[in-house]
């Protein structure tokens, strides 16, 4: 340890008093700091959807540009991702895009912001093949400027330079930042956990952060995932016993085995357990194929000759030679697990000779889902070893005590806990306060918060456009509230059309009105119901006629109000109307 | 122990070969040996919903008649009921229900079952109590015929006779029942749990079970809800000690604790610990105040004078003398914990001076909701005491220990796990096979299932109608899955209405074609696109004229297709499209 910077600036001291191992660096010509800005377009009380810029007065890079689950309430919405606004208005300073790791939530919105702009892409190899893989699905990769780096690596991008440090996550080649600024160092851990026995690869790059650590990093950002859970986060090393006890319980069954598709570590040892049992291995799915082909390619996964066997010839082999991995651990509707529950699987019927191991823990919202896949799956006779009955899972984020290991370490002088709701967020921060840290050094900000840190502050200084941008079939950003609480209404009520022809010259109903609904109820069995909202709708329409001065509007808003009258002390419903009257 | 039974029948034996304390009791008057019938209307496969009848030759007893809640798929949908069909089949035979506790999985159907038939209904005094608040507010306690008992307590219904068991449940006055039927005896545990000190009352009638153990019980049936769960259940004492310690830590903030509202043994720990801490106690939301009220009324709720004080006096306190119980422990929308973290409570206002405690476990499927309720408290500022952070709450069902210990106290013949999903019946069914059941005398029944019993004997011999009947504002039954598929189809791409007035005699379109959509598109937003589809719809129509013969249905198909086809290539959205020709 560098005792001379120690006594001049104690870690989590606070804003310098007196000399500063700062002072008289990082000025600009004008003779001043010049700062620096970290803008959260994302990540920030929210799961997924990471996004972080950091801006210089001259210079932009942004870090990850990830995707968000749509929540209960966007109905019909197929993903969530960052508003690119201010990207957009400071076009010319961006310098490029540097990626963590290829997880959905870190990648998974960089083809909508490729085609704004056609920035460099920097990451390491797996994730630039994922990503890759990504482009050429949406036909972009004929311009797209990919640069792959290792861990332990440096590269310029504008007047930033940047590292990659190798960290343990739950996807191969995940890293960590340092982005060397005109103010400072700045760490950024991606999503991250410390696994000193991983499934492949080595533990994470502690000795880099230590020395990093000695080199007065001005800010930490770290994943706040898990901050709410004491104690560490299981090595994935257990897993290989448990599955090797679970294929001994399996005897001469087919095990089929659900994870996430770009959880190449686990796929591997599945692999490996597979080849000690003398199992032939398959895959269904279809972003599982798509993971696994990426990841075989780049020498991500290996297998012995003949253990990797297409699911075609699944018939060709005994229950007890196949080890079946398949996308669904979530519950998904559609998914390979979902659709040999509800015996819609094309190439696999399950049945009491599988013995099925569900290997992920329920992202929050899914339990319901999965417990439905389960049920139905047990239903069919089924054995189901899910959630945490035996250690087939492990988090691929860290809990507290690695969260104290990396502050211990890194000893920034600002710490912004990122990657968290909001109770994650505030816990890091607390984390970060019991380990010494002043509270005026820790910021906990929200979506599109600005913030300015020079060596000797940090402050929010604005926000930035940071709405939620919703992605619906092909449309990018068309469904906003107003259709969204449509759908709502509609969901929970459905809709009646009102429909009639009129003349006002004659003042009569020339055709009409008739009565369709959607939504509301059986009409089949709701005849008199509808007869009677018929007559009220005539009688609606009629009594405009009678007045002295005709008024469309008076006439559509009449017929409304007093069929929902009617039909919400019928029902206590209240589906949308919609009076649709036409001239003729 | 009476050896004597034990050396001719073992436990958990399997049908009895020899002579039988059976042979020759049961017989009906023709000889032979008249079965009973169980027939399960709900809580099989599912939770909630529980109702189970008991039927023999002549008589037939309910048990438990409640709803459940709708799952994601029932949009709209307010609760699930059980399906009457059975019994209105066999109306006559029908000699009362009895409810084993007052949880809404058990009561809340009761009111539309006493519409159907006002049947004697029997139970324990809180029970009777919250079922009588639920026929006031429908008007149909006067000709109700409501018996009261309490555990330890038998009576006769029918040929049946009942009697009540105390148990330990997260609710007061719940009962397992003994029923004698004229083929031997059956045991129902209800929702029970063992809880050697319970928060109020006494520990589960254990001596009881024991007894009967030893008078060879025909039939258990027992609660599987925590089937999956190792261990047993922690006791509701150490939730004392959790309070306690969380008051200090609350020092001179305000309290405000969120449980079920049914939970009173819960809300006397609160009350009991603001006693020794000084503090008032105040509540919140309609059930909760629905409750309390008619719990303090039977005296199982009970506080020195002033210690309970309207909230409407909230103002009078300081933050340290109160503390406020709330429902909303499950995030749900529109409760008073929502209402508050949405600073939309008429009454409360929260802030970094309010110290909450969540005192429940989300419901499976509720996670997300609870998530966002946290998350929006803590945005406010307040310190939120969430899920498993302390021990705040205990759950009120037996883990498979406490399951065992009924097993082997019972040692029953014959054994059907009920109250669970698919998988908590067949890990219950498991569980009693490990105990040394054969696996005949198991059954794993689903809903509708008719199970007949003899002494010797228990198989599925039909299936009872058994339907989803869902209650939707007034309407019961009236929402099928016509209507649900109508509700996700416009929750998820809205409606599109082409309304036009053609005159097929002028072979012209007099008006229109409008388009009207809900739920699709920000209209304002794509003009362009809705001019295009107006245009497509004229010509759809027009295109009729021209054919030899003119066909309506074939005019709204070729409208439909066409408009689906182009907003389909557009957008890849698949609204529900209503094309309404009239003819004037």
């Amino acid at each position: 340890m560098n005792n001379e910077i120690n006594n001049t600036i104690r870690p989590n001291s606070g804003p310098p008093v007196g000399k500063s191992p700062f002072r008289g660096k990082f000025l600009s010509k004008k003779g001043r700091v010049s700062p620096i800005r970290v803008i959260f377009l994302g990540g920030l009380n929210q799961i997924g959807k990471n996004i972080t810029v950091i801006e210089s007065e001259t210079d932009i890079i942004i870090v990850d540009c990830g995707t968000a689950f749509p929540d209960g309430e966007m109905l019909g919405v197929d993903l969530v991702i960052p508003d690119f606004s201010y990207l957009e208005s400071k076009r010319d300073k961006i310098r490029g895009l540097v990626v963590t790791h290829g997880h959905e939530d870190h990648i998974g919105a960089v083809p909508y912001l490729l085609k704004k702009m056609n920035i460099p892409i920097y990451s390491t190899p797996l994730t630039i093949g994922l990503i890759s893989s990504k482009l050429k699905e949406r036909k972009l990769m004929g311009n797209a400027k990919l640069f792959t780096y290792r861990a332990g690596q440096s590269f310029n991008v504008g007047c930033f330079k940047v590292e990659f440090i190798h960290v343990n996550h739950s996807i191969p080649d995940a890293v960590a930042l340092c982005i060397s600024t005109p103010c400072g160092k700045i760490i950024h851990t991606g999503d991250f956990k410390i696994d000193c026995t991983p499934s492949r690869g080595s533990m994470i790059d502690l000795a880099r952060f230590s020395t990093l650590g000695s080199e007065n990093i001005l800010l930490l950002m770290a994943d706040s995932t898990n901050a709410d859970r004491e104690g560490y986060t299981n090595t994935e090393k257990n897993i290989n016993e448990s599955f090797e006890n679970l294929f001994n319980k399996a005897g001469d069954r087919r095990i089929i085995i659900a994870t996430f598709a770009s959880n190449i570590g686990r796929i591997q040892q599945i692999i490996d357990c597979a080849v000690r049992n003398n199992r032939k291995v398959m895959f269904s799915g279809r972003s599982m194929l798509n993971y696994v082909s990426i990841a075989t390619e780049l020498k991500y996964i290996s297998a012995p000759d003949g253990v990797i066997v297409d699911i075609d010839h699944l018939g060709d082999y005994n229950a007890s030679e196949v080890v079946l991995v398949t996308t669904g651990s979530q519950g998904e509707p559609m998914s390979a697990l979902y659709n040999m529950a509800f015996s819609q699987h094309r190439k696999v019927e399950v049945g009491p000779n599988d013995f099925i191991i569900i290997s992920a823990h329920p992202i929050p919202g899914n339990e319901k889902m999965i417990n439905n896949v389960v049920n139905e799956l047990m239903n069919l006779g089924c054995e189901v070893i899910y959630e945490s009955m035996y250690e087939v899972h492990v988090s691929g984020h860290a809990c507290q005590e690695e969260l104290k290991i990396i502050h211990g370490l890194v000893k920034p002088r600002f710490f912004i806990p990122v990657h968290g709701e909001c109770k994650h967020l505030k816990k890091h921060s607390m984390l970060a306060k019991n380990m010494g840290m002043q509270d005026s050094n820790i910021y906990v900000g929200g979506p599109g918060d600005i913030v300015e840190i020079t060596p000797f502050s940090m402050k929010c200084v604005g926000k930035a456009e940071c709405e939620t941008v919703m992605v619906d079939g092909l449309g990018v950003g068309d469904v906003g509230s107003v259709v969204l609480n449509d759908r709502k209404h509609l969901s929970q009520d459905g809709i009646i059309v009102v429909v009639a022809a009129v003349s006002v010259r004659e003042k009569m109903v020339k055709a009409g009105p008739d009565i369709i609904s959607r939504g509301f109820v059986y009409v089949k069995e709701s005849e008199g119901l509808m007869a009677t909202a018929k007559r009220i709708a005539f009688k609606s329409i009629s009594s405009c006629f009678d007045e002295d001065s005709f008024d469309w509007s008076n006439l559509r808003t009449r017929c409304r109000d007093d069929l929902y009258k009617y039909f919400h002390d019928k029902t206590h419903r209240k589906p949308i109307i919609l009076p649709i009257i036409m001239e003729v």
